[in-house]
């Protein structure tokens, strides 16, 4: 039995959308699907059982972090990063790939691997493809990736056929290395920056070897939002129909309806866990700092009519409280309410999909959103990329 | 109707210990009972509802910190404290004192009152017997103490003379200005420091001014053990029996045993939350630190047969990790243990004293305690006494 299935339940009649239904050996995951992030084998102040009461039912963890610290032998002998953490839904993991190729002067790529120095100590290691699987092996999650180069942006033509070459290389050795097919399924990456003939080679090459999932990298790396949209509408009708589309490191609220339009199936952030340690929420009127002075009595939750424990139990004036007072229950209620806010979100886009009407939901979005937006309140730039 | 009922259920025959009931108007509190402490309007990386779900029934919150942020008057308008902070149950708020004699040249002393420095921005405040009792009333917690003064130790006896005077003349001042005595009970507050007459004459005129309970105040800071147990002794038995009894600001798992065994109903420490955020767990046999590297591979809980989330779902590994990735869960876990192992004691202590078996109970307690403490890991000091 293969270690993932995919069902396409519904499409939408006006976009590439679809409304799906990922099995893995630890459940069901309704698509499209907002995967909440757990870099070191925890949702940053939240527990396994508040990530699943959000309604959350796959996370991603960081295979970089999680290979430097605790180390793979030890979730290994665990019984695995789920068994470890305690996490009762499925899990994807990243490669690595995406830190060590951040870590600039810290790593020297050959056609290999890469050599890198850790954050943490300065101690020299080597993941290759090969390497990356095995520790992917032994993490254990349900969903594991190939060991690609997110190439920056903007990037010269040159690097980016070269990089997007070596990683389609580097994805038959991913998949050559996989030693539980039966349990994991290894997904596909297309690279190919923001260069359509690169975008549109990476995608027939990576579709060339089969696999059960594909993800577009590469984007949300600061180019223009219509770059994005257009790499997207180029890419995904190359990839396989009745295999899951995975959008890497994506994103607000706007990046999810516009990649669900265009036809992904799964994303993932920091964004939603990393603006609420900052004191920053969502509303759909646009994103809010519970910090401002404007809230010191306010008596109203952070978004009348939210079901998430924050909104049905705190006052903005409370939760305010807590960040100036650097209380952490403060962090756990915005980002237990930022999750809630995009998992609702995704909720109602698969409602939207079921009834055919996910343009008009996308109209009524439009339509909230923005028109409250704290503008003084712009999102943190990421402090440290190797974080993303 | 009082503010406060109080009944004792059961006496023990072999030492000057009671099961009791304590009724507020927000519940019932089985005693003797142990008092989390929520100093900024909330239990350290705690929510209220997994305070309540470890089974406490009452919490205790600072009015010095209150008072100085958000301030009495937000709080007032908030609906009060327990609506502020959404704690569905008791609250106990102590008077300030501590806090404000503790600002050492922050502070000076008259017959009035106390003016100080704020340890936040150094802004300058007063507050006198009256002035703490409008704070008090103005958070409206269940029980309210009198401004006290808690003497150090070792203090010189003409100085814990005089203070316990000024704290006596205060005590008739506090009961004077109390404004809602139907909502919330004025607790009266026996200092002396350790000299036995200062003691007795220190309860004499306490329990003169006809309170509904009394604390014990000035112990468990920094004397011998024994002198703690001896002025509980002195002092206890000229208590009336009738009301319930409050040791300030104790303690440790021994100390709570101790208090009990002395006629003592209540207790409050931030002991058990301080030291989880030092990654320092209590277990039966003694205090452990997580963080260290003999539980690297361990995957036991904290203490096996624990019913604190923590032990149902985490290895004594995981735990670790996450201290030493600095993630909050980590944080949280040892909070949650450590408040159950306290609130558990108090459990098995009720059950003992309503079954006579207290005696035996101590024994067995002490039979454990210690036999596997990490002795290389201290409990750490208080950085700043302010924060008690």
């Amino acid at each position: 039995m293969p270690a993932l299935r995919f069902e396409v339940l519904a499409t939408d009649p006006n976009s590439a959308a679809r409304r799906g239904r990922l099995t893995t050996p630890h459940g069901v995951i309704e698509t499209p699907v907002f995967m909440p992030v757990g870099t070191q084998a925890t949702v940053k102040t939240l527990s396994p059982h508040e990530v699943w009461d959000l309604g959350a039912r796959i996370i991603l963890s960081n295979t970089y972090h999680l290979y430097l610290r605790p180390g793979a032998d030890l979730i290994r002998e665990a019984g695995g990063l789920h068994r470890f953490m305690a996490w009762p839904g499925s899990i994807l993991t990243d490669s690595g790939g995406f830190q060590v190729f951040s870590l600039a002067e810290l790593r020297k790529i050959t056609e290999e691997g890469v050599q890198f120095r850790s954050h943490l100590d300065g101690s020299s290691h080597f993941l290759s493809p090969e390497t990356a699987i095995q520790v992917q092996n032994a993490l254990g999650a349900d969903i594991i990736m190939c060991f690609d180069e997110c190439t920056p942006w903007p990037v010269e033509y040159e690097y980016a056929k070269a990089s997007m070459e070596r990683t389609a290389r580097w994805a038959a050795r991913c998949k050559a290395a996989h030693a539980r097919p039966d349990d994991q399924a290894l997904f596909g990456i297309v690279q190919g920056s923001t260069y359509a003939d690169l975008r549109r080679e990476s995608a027939a090459r990576t579709v060339e070897l089969d696999f059960p999932g594909y993800a577009v990298g590469g984007l949300s790396v600061g180019e223009p939002k219509a770059l994005m949209h257009e790499m997207l509408e180029i890419t995904v009708p190359l990839l396989p129909p009745d295999r899951p589309r995975y959008l890497m490191g994506v994103g607000s609220p706007e990046d999810l309806i516009e990649g669900v339009w265009r036809g992904i199936d799964m994303f993932d952030c920091v964004l939603p866990t990393r603006i609420a340690r900052h004191g920053t929420v969502f509303t759909r009127r646009g994103k809010l700092s519970v910090r401002s002075a404007a809230f010191a009595r306010d008596w109203e939750p952070i978004e009348p009519g939210c079901d998430c424990y924050a909104c049905r139990h705190f006052s903005r004036a409370y939760i305010r409280h807590l960040f100036k007072a650097e209380e952490m229950l403060g962090l756990r209620l915005a980002s237990l309410h930022n999750l809630r806010f995009l998992l609702r979100l995704m909720e109602e886009v698969r409602q939207a999909l079921e009834t055919g009407t996910f343009a008009e939901y996308r109209r009524a979005f439009y339509a909230e959103w923005g028109q409250g937006s704290d503008e003084g309140n712009t999102v943190p730039e990421p402090a440290d990329p190797a974080n993303r």
